[in-house]
Parts: structure tokens; C-alpha cells; sequence
């Protein structure tokens, strides 16, 4: 008897987002207070020398500070904070502990995080990104750093969850059951096993280290290089190891809970206070009979561990949990799928001098058949862009996980009455562009399109590291990279079987096939001039963005051709 | 390694459906006044002569009344004109535009759209039917014309989307992720390609057409003709020919949302400012870039395309578009489906005098299984009716494609707190009936009825060409067609999957294979008298109807035997 | 082609369910009052003598009274009055209907009935429970018998409907499409067929009986005994025999809905005025037409039936309904499946002095396959306990099917703002366990618990008979059995494919499997300390209890150590 897919089991179940949105939250959230002594509580309980634990404190209460500014301001809770003095006392600290090249080391990764936390941003830069928040908070689809919650904060590294996707929207029920996390670990730093209620797919964005998964019968530990992709199932105990010496270990997870929609919970149970074990939730005669010992050992068993979730291990220690890399464990249960795939080690499906794409699917890792899920990664050259395109059947969940640019989304057009906020979002849609300097004009052609009910709208948002979006089904969109970046985007492409990529612009254009009296019946012109503009194109997936080409064909066809098909045209 | 169905997968969120329902609704509708803006602005921009225009404008014009009415009187904003007058008008127009023998033709089609407006109603016919609207507001499972959007409207044709079946009520969420259409193109016309952010399956209720399917990397052209089964994957541009002169294409569209449960959306690419094409949405200096070319070239494409989503095709274009049909394309994607599959082609599973049922499985057209749907076609002769009877594991939609009848849907009854509107719902029940002039009688013995604590209730409405109506599984129901018509209804099985239908009368009753004990202790009584009414019908699946049978009867076994038992049986 | 996992199929929808929840409820309850009404009028209707009729009737009225007592107090109306009073009673209401060896079991049954009604509870142990249930109304995944409504209740049994799990907490959400019910038939009774709208898996708790499932082509008849698993097509038409002369039949269910998700109802087709025949709800005129016949006759066929869903059966009716078990039917529909698989003939997966642990999945009955679920059953032997354990992939629906005991579960703790109803939670909780005079210390603790932060909390309570609990996926959940009693627990494993329980205690427990580096880091001291502890235990998944535990250490090793250590793990 073969395995049918049944639709009364898929018969699912949600709802009452409204009100279950505030719990899925705390799954990994809490209040702010409390999250402030947690976060001195850690400082205090995880401090190896006095000098870091002062610092560690002094992050805790600057996010405190930003929080009580409006949380308006700041990513990470140092954005407030002038970047250059931040830079300085990252580097200073790196001169008090440590010397030779690992003091250079350090202050690398000074450099690094202010670049990180920063964005390179001149002022201007920095205005139009808070502008570019604001925006970011009345649209469905996009996510930014302020949307991650911290699940684990220490001083070796932090677990950022994004917020549950109903919290924003109910436009975003087709993923409601996905979460988004993003483990970054520091150098020599060893990440406590613990396991999860919810499927996982892993991709290295940055790094270099051990991944051990373990279930009832098995245990096996693999080597994670970037560009890795690996599943864990629901349940497994996981631990991380980042043994590069310099540089952090930076790994993204998409999970798909298995227990309550939309509800993501880590189970620790090799730990102790911090990380609390959730062994010591159980009732004690009920642990004393489980262990069948007494109180004293098991308090000496579950109450030592006082440093948290991440903690410093010696390049010793390292070294002995490399040594079982890929060595142990029988086949099962992790199948033909032990290894990792490499991603970024596969050749591109697309690749010009503009960008490379690369995509795995089922066939590269079954366990991505399994999950019905497509993995890709875009990488596009500075000042080019990915080609407009949509997805026939697959939502995707793309993070940023290099550089800047920007992204825009065509949806369907909702009216005032229908969708909350909506208000707000145009008045701030058209005041951003006012600003901006596009001139009134614009905001003109705006007012005129919504008279003419027309159906699509754009939303867009300048993009950076971290920066999470969502593209529906059908819905076209596209990315360009900034001048000054390269932007590399990891797409997770949601219900992937069957699904195809669409291409509406380039040589590839599916505009193009269309046969020439429909291009003349939809297009109410000669196919000839249809054409004209259609095969003017000379690349696919890949090609120059905005700024690039123009100033590519200035001096060429001038700037765009009269006056008038400007102001005619300007219903774009 | 094979696929394996994943409940995590279909861990299938939905929800706050109160909240979305408003915002559901828009994806296929705006608020009034902005509506008849757009309708009046299409009749100016799709305008191809002054006489034209001024009857097109006209037509919004009623609507938008029709609407300060209340809504109340009227179907596809015809109806609370005096039939005859609109018959005369419509014919006259065929005289100023026509000559010859295509003047008959559109005389004819004045008639027949006169027919369907009106249904041939008479004054107490209509009353009647007022009423059944009435009801249909208050009960969950039925749907008439009112309950649908235009999604396009122009006087080429229109497509018309049933609002989401959960802004009706909760007790439709199995069916929530469900949408459905009913596509009407005039003679001699192109609709414009466009993609749709749902798997679909079409059924060809009337005409002949040219349906056109294009992905990535296939295109391929269909010859539809009434009775045809079509599916069309997410994403797939689709576009459609009616190529008949005289007859309209009538196309019902049932939707599975594949981005946001529930949502429907049609992107058109080749198109302009009417229909918009959704390349219009993106940033100028991003079309720019991605056509390599200035904006005087995209507005001179994307800018001329003024007569809306459906527009006339010459014989001439349409030859030509014919002229690919089934030649093109490679076998993938649409594989071995490529072809349609006509059910009334088919040879009926069930037929007798009284009607005929076709029924296609994936046997019949594989696309079918894989949407694990059924689909079934009802033909009720005059005065006949089909059997009681309920699906064992599909949740059935159906819409009625021709005649008028009655039908009738058993549920367990909800009291008063529990569910809300059904004490309106019951008053207005009783009301009814008594205007039906059933006499008081039967107003008392519901009272009694619902005061005995029964579980059923019947909820049932008068349907004619339009009406569609959900079944859940499990539920008793029948269908019965009119004495001057016939009635046709198209029935999509959701979840069909091991699913069978399940006879309540007739002599494949399932009562009937019950054993002599289980009859005598369910019934209370000799089986020889449960046997003696079981076996009483001569005909299964189709048989006499109500008023029917009781001509047939009549002077036969007189009036239903002693008063008493009238009486006491009232219940009913 | 094969049949594909679709997510857009699945795509499921539910939500709103705050809203729907309170419809949800009524398809299997009403309003208290016209309740009780109905439940008096089936007492005047199903009466064989008057003795009968008004010891029923006294029965309706102790459950109003039951209900008016703020509906604290009581399991089935029974609990708020002295046992041995009703003992008595029952007893003499033996003598007076009954003689020799019938009045003997009629007696037995008394006191089996007042057993389970009472728990053989002594004061004490009753307040606990009181307290316990006060608690479960709070916390989200235990159910105690209030928790169900009577669907059928008769005087020859009843069946029982657990709420649905939305109208309890939309934690609840990955089991929202599942209900509970329980069959049980006194001896000597036959329940009338019906069908459900939902897929059902069946266990049989206690009893001898036969199962008739009826479908449009096929008709089987099944013996059941104890530990049976069967399941039951959604739509299929099923009838029950308890043909055993002493013993009640008692019957677990758990449905999967397929109509709307949540909701459930049974149709009676065969029946007449109680339980009423859906048939009714048709109207006259076409139920003439369908039977071909007139309304007495109807009237004589669905009219008579006045005696209730379940009646009693002559031992020579029984034998007739039995001659058919086993002989009859085709292959189809019930294919290889036919027969009930016996969950406690197979040998058991762990078994030791302190229990037994059987699991049936799709290689024992490959229906599970079909349903994705796992059916297993634990056998707890007084004063012992099952290994704290987690389940990777399935969540767990519990029901305790004999015995009593204790249950915790540790879930992600949530802060007050998070969950309504928490803050009345914690106080109770803390409440509670001052009451059970474990002092000050602990509320204490408890309260520097949270304000630590802590991840994990305890959810617990004592169980009985009846009572059914929900252990999401991925968290941690123990079960213990009391002192006097062995703890049966029968557990349907939802989305068992892949599933697989890890053993958090015991010689099995999964954390000695770590490597000796990780046990050293992720407790922060060295390994052989840890290992000291792990392997303790020398049994497996079932080991001694608490209570047990410390009788049998008494005396070992002392009290458990220093006090200081017991302050310091006071934490748990």
C-alpha cells in the first residue's frame, strides 16, 4: 500500500491570529523589563573577568536606553550610538585582552561589526534607511533587523528569531507555519546542544564550523563550511561549534514548526541554570525517581552550567569535537542526506558578468524534496540587478545576507476600507517620495493612478544584511544591488515542486514567445514595434541595474527621449 | 527516494479570518463608488463608437442605482428594469449595429441574455425568488449572482469571482482555500493573457473557444468546446479566443489559492493602461534598466492598451490564432494533460428518463488527481429530480449552468446562541413558509420540533443558472429541477480522493443492504414493513420529482392516505 | 502518474477561531436547559416501565441541579452525592428489575459504575482532585470528564465529545482538526447505525462487541475485543452490538474531520423520531417523490423509533447481528484492513516489572499509514512511572482508558502579558502547592524563578479514567502511576511518520549518548561526574516512582543529602 497525501490530514488549522499572534511572540520574546534584567542576569552569570562583565552590563542598559527612545533608532541597540566612538572602544577592549594577531584579529572583527551594525552608512545614507524602516513597518513584506527577537544573547554570539509572520500580516498566512532565525557565534565559541519543535533547514552564510546532530539511535557530527545547506528534524539535538579562530559563524535557519503553527520553542537539556535545562522544570521526586538519585547529584548535575548558551571553548577542546567529524554514526536516521550540501560549490544555473545564480533542489539534497522547499542563492554584482521575475507556484522567503540594494514587489492594489494601516503606508509612501526629491509631480501621478482604480502597487525597501522579504506566489519582483556592494540574497522558495521561475524582462522575456497576433491583440500595436522593445535585451536573469545604465547610455539615446512621453509615462 | 506527504508541510495556517475576510474580499472587489468610476472610465477608454459609449456608460449608470437601492432587487443590474422594455431596447440596438444575418444573431442573443437576466420569471416566480435571496442571506451553504464580483467588466464580456467563501461564514473553512469564477466572453473575442496566483480548473459551460497556456518554456494553444475540462497551473499565462460568431463562451473557473489561502489574484503582463499591466508598477528607472531601453519605447508598449482585458478579434486574427491550435508546443510541462478531456463526451455513470450524471477522475484526466478533485455534471430532466444523497469524504461546490430548480442540504441544527444570525435565519424560515401558504400548521410543529431538541435542520433555496452551493461531506442533499426546465449543475468534488457518493433512496438505497435485524431495531418495526417502503422505487439516482410524482400519482393512492397520519408525520 | 504531496491542497485554513469556536462547540451540545429537556423527554420516550422512566427523568434532574451548583462540583451528575447512598440505590434498583444470576451482574455493574464515578477516591484524595481540576481549567492540554459532552445519553449508554481543542487554547491549533470521543453501551445493546463527517480510528477500551461498518457497495460485520484498533471511513454507516451479558462496551475514538475542520457530527439515517432520522429534515413532498411513495407509509418507516440511539438487544437478536461477523463483504472498500488489528495481543516494544509499553503502526495496521498516526499503549504498574520522554515529529493526544496517577509536562513558560489567564495559573499553581505543604520555601523559589527569567515551566495534574491530555512535539512529559492503582494510558500519535520518542531518563537516556567533550561543556564539569549520575539508573523506560523510589532508598541514603543542597536545587 503506497503513501497517499491525504488532504484531511494537511486539513489545518490556524486562525485566531489576532490574538494568537501576542503568544506565538513569546515563544521567544518577553517583556522588555524583564528582558533587561535577563540580560544583565546573563552578564553577571556568564562574566569571565570583571572588565567584560562591566561592558556586558553596559550593553544591556543601552538597549534599555533604546528601547525607551521609541525603539525608533536602532539596530542591535548600538545604532544610537555614534559609530566611530562605538569602533574605538571595540578596538580598545581588543588591546586589554589580547596581543600579536590575536589583538589584530580582534580588532578585525571590530571593524567588522561596526560595518556591520553601521552599514558603511554616510548620513544621508542613514537617513534614508530610517525612512526606509518606517516605510518597511506599514508594508507586508518586508523585514528588518528590528523585526528579530533575541532568543540568545551572550557575549560569544545570540539566536535572533524573527517574529512570527501573522504578527505583520494576514497577507502572509501562506507562510504563517515558517520562522526565520539567524545563529551568529563568535570565534572558538561552542553552542549547547538543545533541540527544536519544528523542522530545520540550515545554510552557512559566513564561517567555518562542527554541526552534531543526535536522536535516539544515532549521533554524527559534520563540518560546516559557508554555503552549506543542512535539514535537522524536529527533535534532534543539535550543537554548533565555530572553531575558525577569526572569524564568526553565521548560520541562517528557516523552520517549519510541527507542534503549533507558527510556534518555535528550543528544549535545552544538557544544561544548567543558564541555559536552564528543562530537566529542571520536572517536579523533584519525579527527578530523583527518573535518575534514581539524589537531590545533591542532580542538583550538582543541573545547576552547574552558569554561562549561558554559547561559551568559549579552547582550541583544545575544539580539536577533540573535530576529531568525530563525519566519522561516526550508522546511515540511519539521517539517510543519504548525512553530508551537507554545498550550495555555493555548485555551478550557477545562471551567471554573467552582473550576477550568478545558484539553486539546489531535491535532487541535490533529497531532504529538500522532503521539506517541498527550493534553496537558492543570488549573488549580484555591484550597481547590476536580478531581472524582474515571478515564481508560479512557490512563496519565497528571502534573507540578505550580503551587501545592499534594493527590492520592489508588485501587489494588487488595496483600497483604504480594505486593509488597515493602508492609509498610513500611501501618506508615507508619498511622502517618502516627496522627500526624496522626486519632485510633486510624482505624487500627482500617484493620486491620478488611484483615481483610475488601477490594480497593482509597488512596495519596495532598501535592503541590507539581514533584511528579510517575502514574495508571493505570482507576484513579480525584483532586486538591484547598490553601487557600492555586492548583494547576495538566500532565497528559500516555499512549496517548490512544480514551481518555475518567470522571467519578465531580458532575452529570456516570456513576453517574447507569445505569438505575434497576440502581442498585437494584448498590446493594441504591431507586433513589429512589440519587438522592437523586447528584443532590445541582450542578456537574461542578470543585468545592468538602474544607476549602471544609465550611466552606460548617457550621451547615447540622451536622457530618455522627449519631454512629453516622460509626463505621459509617468503613471509609473 | 520517494515523496512522502508531510504534514508539517500542509501545517496549514489560516486565521483571523474575520479580519482577513475584509481584506480578502478586495483582492477581486472596491468600494462602490470607485467601481462605477472605473466601469464608467473603461466605457470611455474601451469606446469604439459614441452610441456605444453612451449605452456602456448607461449600464454603469444603472448599476450604480441598482446599489442605492439597496442592492436588493437585482442581478447583474438588469433586473429591476422591466424586462421587456430592456428586451426591446437590446434588439433595437442589434438593428442599428447589425445587418442581415448577423443582426438575427444578435437579436438572438438579446433574447437569450433577456432569458437568463430574467429567468422567465413571472411575477409570482419572482416574488418566490426574492424571497429564496433573501434566505440565501442568512443560510451558509448557497450562493446567487449577488454574491459575485466583477473582477473585469467591459462590454465584451466580464469575469465574475465569488467573494471568499469565509466572509459568508466559518462553518465554509473547508472549503477557504477555494475560489470560483465564471468567465463570460461575447462572440468574436480576445481575452487578454494573464496569470493567476492559483492552480485552476476550468469547465466550458456554452460556446467554443481557443484557450492558450504559456510558460517558461512551452506554449501551447486548445480548441475548447462546452464540456471540456482544462487545467491551468499557478503562474500560467493563460489567454482565451471565443472564435463563435453568435454564441457566447461561458467558462466556470474553480480556483486553489496557492500564495495566500484564499486570495485570488490575475496578473496581466501584456497589457497598458486598460487593462493595467502590472509592469507598470515597477520604478521607472528600473523598467529602464531591465529593458535596456528609455521610457519613450516602454510608454509607446505598455501605454497604448486601452480597451480593456476583453476586446474584439476580427475573423481574420482569430483564423490566425486558431491556427496553432494543438500543433505547438513540447509535451512538458502540461504532459500527458495536455489535452482537454470533455466530460459530455462521456458516457453518463448513471441514466434513466429522469436524467443523466457524467462523473471524470484522474482516469479521465490525470490533472485531476493530482488537485484530488472530481468533477461531475448533472443533467435533471423537466419535473425530475436526483436522488437524496451525500459524499462520503468530499465537500462538494457546485454551479448550477443551466435551468432552475430547488435544493435541498440537511445540517445539524445550531440553537440560538450558537450560531449567529440563525434566529433570523429561523424566523425568517417560518416566515416563509407560511407565505408559501403552508398554513399555520407547520409553523407550529418546527416550534414543536425545535422544542423536542432535534438535531437537522433543512436549509434549501430556489438555484437557476448561476447559483453555486457548497455541500460538506457527509451532509444529505438533494437537487430537483423545475417543470419547464431543465436543470444542469456542475460539481466540483474537493478532496475526492476515496471519496463515494452515497444513495439515500431509489433502489440502491443504502437503507435497503442493511440485514433483516439491524432494519427491525433501527426502525422499531417487522422489516417486512421497513422492506415494503424501501422497495417501493423502481429507479435509482434520477427519478420523478415532487410535483411529478404527484401528477403520476394522482387519483392513485389518493391524497397521501388518512389525515391523521398528515398529522402526526408533520414533523417533517 | 503518481499521486503527488500538494501543499496547495492542504493549504489549509481555518482561523478565527475564537469566533468559531463557540459554534464549534454545538455541534455536539446545547444550551443547559433545553438539555436537561430533551434529556427528560428521551426518558418519557425510550420508557419500558415506569419504575425506569422516573428513575431517568431523576436523573435529568440531578445533572440540572449538578449544573445550577455552578457545575463545580461533579463527573456525570453523579459526583456531588454520597457514593454509598447511590450505591445503595443502584443496588436496589437491581433487585427490584432483575433476578439470580442477572441480578448478581446488575449489582457488579453497580459497583463498577460507582468505582469509576468516585475514583474509590477518600476525602482527601477528592479535594486533591477538585484542586487538580480547578488547575486543568487553566492550563492548556489537560481534559477531565466536564471537559466532554454527552452527544447520545440514554439509559443504555452514551457517547462523549470532548470539546473541540480551539475552544481550550489556540495552542491547541496543531491538533484543532481532531476530536475525542468515548462510546460506552451497557450490556445487551444495540447502537443504531450512522455516519460521521469525519475519519475515525477506533480503540476498544473494555468489552466484547460487534462493529458493522456499511458503505454504498459493501457491508462487514467485526468482532471487537479489548485492545482492538479499527477504523472507520469518514461517510461510512457503523453499528455497534454489546454482546457481552455483564461487561460494558467502552470505545476510545479519535476523529479527523473532513468537512469543516473541527467540527463533527454523526447522521443518523435509520432511525425515526429519537434519535432522530436525518431523513425528517427533507421536505414532504420530496421524500414522497424519493420513496415513491406516500406520507403515512413514511410516517410507519421513520416514525417509530422513539427509543433512543442505543437500545436493548435480546440475546437472540445479538446472535443473529453476530452470524454475519467476519463471513460477509467483499474485499473492497476496507481492503487489506478489514479486521481490527489487537494493540494488546502484540508483544510489547519495552516491558519491565514497572510496565509495558505496546505500539501499533502502518506494518501492524496499515490504516495508521494511511492516517499518519501511531497508536500506543502504556501499561504503568503501581507506584511506577514511564522515563521522562519527548516525541520528535508527533504530537500526542492521551487518553487514560484505567487507573489514576500524575502527569507533567514542561512547555515554554510564558509572562503575563503573553497568555490570558497565566497570572490566575501561576497564583493557583503557587496556591496549590503551599496547600500540599511543601511551605513557604518553594513559592518562594518558584517566585525567584521567574524572576531569573526562566524558559521552562511544569504543567501537571492528577489523571483519571477518562482523562485526556496533549503533549505537543518536542516537549518533555512524564507520566507516573499512583500507589494503588496501575495507569493505563492509550496515546494516538498525530504525524507519526518519522516520529521517534527520546528517552530523557533511564539507561537509555539520550544524554549519556553525548560525547565526552560535549558533557563537559554543556555542564560545565567534568565528565565523569556527569556520567556518575547518567548511569544510575539501570532501568528503562519504565522505572520505580517517586513514592516508590524513596520507600525503596529509605534508609539508603538518607534523605537525600545535605540541606543545602536541597535549598539550592530548590530551583525545580
Amino acid at each position: 500500500m503506497t503513501t497517499k497525501p491525504r488532504v484531511f490530514i494537511p486539513f489545518l488549522l490556524v486562525l485566531s491570529i489576532l490574538l494568537v499572534s501576542a503568544t506565538l511572540a513569546l515563544s521567544t520574546t518577553e517583556d522588555p523589563e524583564r528582558q533587561i534584567e535577563r540580560c544583565k542576569q546573563e552578564c553577571r552569570e556568564s562574566r569571565q573577568g570583571e572588565q567584560q562583565e562591566r561592558q556586558c552590563v553596559r550593553q544591556c542598559e543601552e538597549q534599555e536606553e533604546k528601547r525607551q527612545q521609541g525603539e525608533e533608532t536602532g539596530k542591535e541597540g548600538r545604532k544610537g550610538e555614534d559609530p566611530e566612538k562605538r569602533l574605538e572602544e571595540c578596538r580598545r577592549e581588543c588591546r586589554e585582552q589580547a596581543e600579536g594577531r590575536e589583538q589584530r584579529e580582534c580588532e578585525k572583527r571590530c571593524e567588522e561589526e561596526c560595518k556591520e551594525h553601521r552599514g558603511e552608512n554616510k548620513e544621508e545614507e542613514k537617513r534614508e534607511e530610517e525612512k526606509g524602516e518606517k516605510r518597511r513597518g506599514s508594508d507586508p513584506f518586508f523585514f528588518d533587523e528590528e523585526s528579530f527577537l533575541h532568543q540568545v544573547r551572550t557575549e560569544h554570539g545570540h539566536v535572533r528569531v524573527l517574529r512570527n509572520f501573522l504578527e505583520r500580516s494576514k497577507l502572509l498566512l501562506g507562510v504563517a507555519n515558517y520562522r526565520v532565525a539567524i545563529l551568529e557565534a563568535n570565534p572558538n565559541t561552542f553552542v549547547l546542544p538543545s533541540h527544536w519543535d519544528a523542522e530545520a533547514l540550515l545554510f552557512v552564510a559566513r564561517g567555518n564550523g562542527l554541526i552534531t546532530r543526535q536522536c535516539q539511535d544515532n549521533k554524527e557530527t559534520q563540518e560546516l563550511r559557508r554555503g552549506h545547506i543542512i535539514r535537522v528534524r524536529a527533535g534532534t539535538i543539535v550543537s554548533f561549534v565555530n572553531k575558525d579562530r577569526n572569524e564568526k559563524l553565521v548560520i541562517v535557519m528557516l523552520f517549519q514548526t510541527v507542534a503549533t503553527p507558527g510556534m518555535l520553542e528550543a528544549f535545552v537539556g544538557a544544561g544548567g541554570r543558564n541555559p536552564e535545562s528543562f530537566y529542571r522544570s520536572f517536579s523533584k521526586p519525579v527527578l530523583r525517581a527518573a535518575f534514581n538519585t539524589g537531590v545533591d547529584k542532580l542538583e550538582r548535575l543541573f545547576g552547574r552550567q552558569k554561562k549561558g548558551a554559547m561559551i568559549e571553548a579552547s582550541q583544545e577542546q575544539i580539536r577533540e569535537l573535530s576529531r568525530r567529524a563525519g566519522s561516526e554514526g550508522l546511515p540511519r536516521p539521517f539517510g543519504e542526506s548525512r553530508r551537507p550540501f554545498n550550495l555555493l560549490d555548485k555551478r550557477p544555473s545562471h551567471s554573467n558578468r552582473h550576477g550568478e545564480l545558484r539553486e539546489a533542489d531535491g535532487d541535490d539534497y533529497p531532504e529538500l524534496r522532503d521539506l517541498n522547499i527550493q534553496v537558492s542563492h543570488a549573488s549580484i554584482n555591484k550597481g547590476s540587478m536580478m531581472s524582474p521575475n515571478y515564481n508560479t507556484e512557490a512563496t519565497t522567503i528571502s534573507i540578505v545576507v550580503g551587501g545592499n540594494g534594493q527590492v520592489q514587489i508588485v501587489r494588487p492594489r488595496v483600497s483604504g476600507q480594505q486593509e488597515e494601516g493602508r492609509g498610513r503606508e500611501e501618506e508615507e509612501g508619498r511622502g517618502r517620495e516627496e522627500e526624496e526629491g522626486r519632485g510633486q509631480q510624482e505624487g500627482k501621478e500617484e493620486e491620478e493612478q488611484r483615481q483610475r482604480g488601477q490594480r497593482y502597487q509597488r512596495v519596495e525597501s532598501e535592503v541590507s544584511r539581514g533584511t528579510t522579504y517575502i514574495v508571493p506566489a505570482g507576484h513579480p519582483s525584483v532586486a538591484v544591488s547598490s553601487r557600492n556592494e555586492r548583494l547576495e540574497v538566500l532565497c528559500f522558495e516555499i512549496n517548490a515542486m512544480n514551481n518555475r521561475r518567470t522571467w519578465l524582462a531580458g532575452s529570456n522575456n516570456i513576453l517574447k514567445q507569445m505569438d505575434r497576433m497576440t502581442k498585437e491583440l494584448a498590446f493594441d500595436q504591431p507586433a513589429r514595434e512589440v519587438d522592437e522593445v523586447l528584443n532590445a535585451p541582450r542578456e537574461e536573469v542578470f543585468m545592468a541595474g538602474p544607476q549602471e545604465r544609465e550611466r552606460e547610455s548617457e550621451g547615447g539615446e540622451g536622457r530618455d527621449g522627449p519631454l512629453e512621453s516622460i509626463l505621459e509615462f509617468a503613471g509609473f
